[in-house]
């Protein structure tokens, strides 16, 4: 998942970039806190998403109205999409001084500040989205987050996973690890890194340019989310080949980031709920992409032809490799991010081989027993 | 999941058994609902298991636990053990009858009921826990559910999962699908029916004597639940070889059974702080199966010698063969199991085919590249 319409330019801004404000009008209240009306505190969310997008504005307002509801009105979050309250690109440095309350955006956005901020959201050939969550409820990632965001006076949840990606959208047939070279590629983050190192030429693109981009020449390939999503960017009517799996977004988590200080204000119970929330909402938007994928997919593929491909073996043994030293050398920036790195490497050695004997064998042997 | 200790002759229970009472004393207030003291409303969770058996006792706990914190000790669970307060095959009946006000258990212990209680829980090569909570919540499986649970004046809600199960220990190894014939398994449910169509003998035994009938060579093979629990159970001392996939249970779910007068008497925003704490039960337990799996797999292999093994392709492909025709058969026992079967099917295709090319093609990629 990439809010790139917005955030395509974010790596180059300086990290302590302050935040300016757009419309509307602040909520009444002061401005570097919750607003406490009757007992009732007033919650800011905001979010990189426009409004009304599928998937991920609108787990963003779930997530508020379950708050909201479950507190019967005594926790009011109202959610500010893209440019609503601030820009997409200033929420966490607005959440961080306490101009708004919470934000909703996966964490790989803020790297540029430390590294170790990509390995919660999505790593290459990495976590599945419960795998994710193993790491960070049980297996100390969520003490070493809590370290790390804590630095910005920010408290991170786990707000939603997209599940497995797609590997994106290509205008011609990949045959060999060789056709990687000199291609023209919008794959961000990692994952681009990653192709880079096959000679591939990496595009950074806002969304709404995609297809024309594609339809033009400009651009050989493009990465986006998943069927869902795709579908409703309208990807399909751009390039024919649609590639999987996405092996540099496996289970691609976003992050409730609240204003550390409102979080300890809160008390032990409006804490509870707020995390209860977050962690149901976690499910239920992975429920939501698995489900909508799945028609989606059909869509596409019964009504507009789209061809649907896997990267050879070869060319996923290459990118794993790539991938793995990319990663390495992101461990290497600092020795906080080196502590991140370590502890998600040892979870995810452990994860897996769980994972080769349970969810791998048994999605194969449904295969292999169904067709 | 198999809660055989208690539960191994359910099936043969007449459906209208009236429940009996056992240990300790009712809690203070009405008989036939939750007791209301000053606004707090004390509600009594039943469920089937031993107090603290790990996964199943420990994750009803934390639902308790979720539901009253978040709502500031509005609504207070308390959870009753098998025994505690009704036996392990009465809660049902006990919810039913608003005895107690809410059941955390599999529902296929309910299906000599209605047969449609065995589609929730678990199917062989059936739906993983995402895919079951998509069926449910955006399928339509929750509306069939709540018709099916409502003629027993129940409100059913997803409330745990433990993820992909094993597929259980064998004296010796199996070679082919001849092995299975007069072999002596002990392996419940809709996977028990399947191997006796390959000539196994299946054999209902509680958890507590298969240890000792392994040793003694009474039976050849018993199926329990993971490497988590087996781990705690000691089954691997009965038995050297530990076969996967669980082709049987892919993603057993867990219910919380809610009295369902008692559901409608509750505010939305009771109703709503229920939901959100189930929802998130849901994920947490399966988060907590993934982890502790793989530590636990990690200590039977290298601390006691076990001998991992897949089952064959051509005994996958029997046994999936052999599952489709007993699902089908059950699918044919009454109108309203039918229609369960119809949305489980239609369910399960489109969710496989998105799984094939997502979560079944990122698996196979990650172990290609990592080994």
């Amino acid at each position: 998942m990439k809010r790139r319409a917005v955030l395509a330019g974010l790596a180059a801004l300086p990290a302590a970039a302050a935040p300016s404000f757009s419309a509307p009008a602040p909520a009444p209240g002061p401005a570097t806190g919750p607003a406490i009306t009757k007992g009732i505190r007033e919650l800011k969310m905001v979010t990189p998403w426009p409004k009304g997008s599928p998937g991920l504005d609108s787990s963003a307002r779930r997530l508020a109205r379950l708050i909201t509801e479950a507190s019967d009105g005594h926790l009011r979050v109202t959610v500010f999409g893209d440019g609503e309250f601030v820009d997409a690109f200033e929420i966490f440095d607005a959440v961080a001084a306490g101009i708004a309350d919470m934000y909703h955006s996966p964490d790989y956005y803020w790297q540029a500040k430390v590294p170790a901020f990509s390995f919660f959201p999505a790593v290459p050939f990495g976590l599945t989205a419960i795998e994710v969550a193993a790491w960070v409820h049980r297996g100390g990632g969520q003490a070493l987050w809590d370290e790390l965001s804590g630095q910005f006076n920010i408290k991170p949840l786990l707000a939603l996973n997209t599940g497995v990606q797609m590997g994106g959208w290509f205008a011609h047939e990949l045959t060999s690890v060789a056709d990687w070279n000199g291609l023209r590629c919008r794959i961000p983050g990692i994952g681009g890194e990653v192709i880079k190192h096959l000679g591939a030429i990496v595009v950074n693109l806002p969304g709404g340019e995609i297809v024309p981009s594609m339809r033009s020449g400009a651009i050989d390939a493009a990465e986006w989310v998943c069927p869902w999503l795709d579908l409703a960017y309208g990807l399909h009517e751009a390039a024919k080949f649609y590639y999987y799996p996405g092996f540099h977004e496996p289970g691609a988590a976003v992050t409730l980031g609240i204003n550390r200080k409102l979080w300890d204000s809160f008390t032990p119970s409006e804490r509870r709920l707020i995390e209860v929330a977050a962690a149901a909402e976690y499910g239920l938007s992975l429920t939501d992409f698995t489900y909508e994928n799945g028609i989606a997919l059909r869509t596409l593929v019964d009504e507009h032809g789209v061809q649907v491909r896997k990267f050879s073996d070869p060319i996923l043994k290459e990118l794993g490799r790539i991938s793995e030293q990319v990663l390495a050398d992101l461990g290497n920036n600092d020795p906080l991010t080196r502590r991140v790195y370590d502890s998600f490497v040892a979870n995810r050695r452990r994860l897996m081989d769980w994972g080769e004997i349970s969810s791998r064998a048994f999605y194969n042997a449904r295969s292999l027993a169904l067709g």
